[in-house]
């Protein structure tokens, strides 16, 4: 990937996973190279790593307004990230940006069902919708044939907490049931696969990636690896794919994982 | 089945599926037995032929006013059917009440999406919570070893479309990509299969039925079976499931469909 995959967008992208990869494809060299990091609050101290990463590579880094729950919010990013992008398009849209909360069946409720849905699944069904255009012109003007990350591509963050086929397993290994969460990243699943069939004539790859277990503020200080680990193995598993991945549910090391 | 589950509550059964099994069941002796019949809108033209099936057995079906996006019916309903439940409890609640739109995602909007969620994954969900009470009594009480339909069962009406595995070959075969409906089934496929392990020592069996295609409004004139076939399959694979099989995705004629 470090050469190409000019155009990409993060979302999330102010802590976490989304800041790692921001900080490890700005180090990369790719002339040109836009990386537009999402976050939904620029200013906040939250946010403060992201702008000083930014800082440091002026003119690659561009912090961008971008709250996945907020359908406005989403509508003004894309204007603005337009105003960049020239006719290369967008060549990488990775959407990371999620949520978690700890519910069982006993405990979750309507409120914490519908916010992670709007962010687990809406966001990036509403972000991709909202790319899509700069994504078909990437593709269009890259003049290559086949798929790839650095022609045009969507990344949907997944877990193997959305595996069906696991959910005996992961339920025994973890220390939370994390119902709400494990149902939007399900649906997720299937609309990225969905999305796969339906743009393959785009020339859009698709493919979900499970992280690992990562120590961020979601998977927390217990986790297996560190965010660097995760990210430098995604993106490698992204530097591969082609368009036998499109719809492909990958872990951070390549494995595939069952629905 | 037909001798046992003697207490049952069905969603959405004023027409299609949900009525042919309400017909089904009232049809098969069993004494004592109790149908609850949910439907949002029992005055309505549209529930006219439930009321007059309801009119042919009386104390047998109860027609119950049950808006399975409307937290407050949910509560209202489980009130009501408690009033008519001794300490048998309910045997069997088969979320069957499901919509579907047509979008794919040039044209599926949040509004389509919200709905879907709220009827197919919130709506058995909630349904479910409130009914657990009555459930688990109906497990306490039976005195049998296992799980059964007979003892205390859920079942949820899935369909093929939430086989992720099976995307590509669905999209190839039906007329419409339906992907709110696709999204919103699996993620009611993880709901079932998470319930299976959390209420596992209830001794509460989950499964999912997929009903065929069938020739309802739902499922339009061109479908592969009439209603009076699928619902005398699925109760016959209901009749045979044991705690083998709890968490399931099985079609009507029992034949396993993949995640
Ligand atoms: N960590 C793990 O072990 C693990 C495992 C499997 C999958 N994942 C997935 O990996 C992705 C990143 O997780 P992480 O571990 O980096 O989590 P994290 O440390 O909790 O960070 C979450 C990121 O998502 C952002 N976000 C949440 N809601 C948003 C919204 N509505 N609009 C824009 N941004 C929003 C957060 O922004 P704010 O700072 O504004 O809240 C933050 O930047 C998620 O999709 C997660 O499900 C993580
Ligand atoms: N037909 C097929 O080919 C097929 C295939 C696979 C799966 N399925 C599944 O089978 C189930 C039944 O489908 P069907 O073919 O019988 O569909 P249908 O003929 O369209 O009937 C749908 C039923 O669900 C009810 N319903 C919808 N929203 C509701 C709500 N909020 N509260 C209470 N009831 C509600 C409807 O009530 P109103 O009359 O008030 O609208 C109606 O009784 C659904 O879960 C569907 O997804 C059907």
């Amino acid at each position: 990937m470090a050469g190409k995959a000019c155009n990409v967008l993060i979302t999330g992208a102010n802590r976490g996973l989304g800041l790692e990869m921001v900080k490890q494809l700005a180090e990369t060299s790719c002339p040109g190279r836009r990386i537009f990091a999402g976050c939904r609050d620029p200013s906040a101290p939250k946010s403060q790593s992201l702008q000083e990463l930014a800082k440091q590579h002026p003119g690659v880094i561009h912090v961008i307004r971008l709250d996945v729950a907020d359908l406005s919010s989403i509508k003004e990013s894309a204007k603005q990230v337009g105003l960049f992008l020239g006719k290369d398009g967008l060549n990488l849209l990775v959407n990371n940006a999620g949520m978690a909360t700890h519910e069982d069946m006993k405990t979750a409720g309507p409120k914490e069902m519908q916010d992670t849905f709007n962010t687990n699944i809406m966001g990036p069904m509403l972000v991709t919708k909202e790319f899509l255009p700069y994504l078909r012109e990437a593709a269009k003007s890259s003049g290559e044939p086949g798929m790839s990350c650095s022609k045009a591509a969507v990344i949907n963050i997944s877990t193997i907490l959305a595996s069906i086929a696991k959910v005996p397993e992961t339920v025994a290994f973890f220390p939370v049931f994390a119902l709400p969460y494990r149902i939007s990243k399900a649906g997720l699943n299937m609309l990225t696969v969905c999305n796969a069939v339906e743009f393959k004539d785009d020339g859009i790859l698709f493919a979900l990636l499970h992280p690992g277990w990562v120590q961020t503020d979601m998977g927390g200080a217990g986790g297996a690896i560190d965010a660097q680990e995760s990210v430098s193995g995604m993106l490698r598993v992204m530097s591969d794919l082609t368009e036998k991945q499109s719809g492909a549910f990958l872990d951070y090391n390549g494995q595939s994982l069952p629905w």
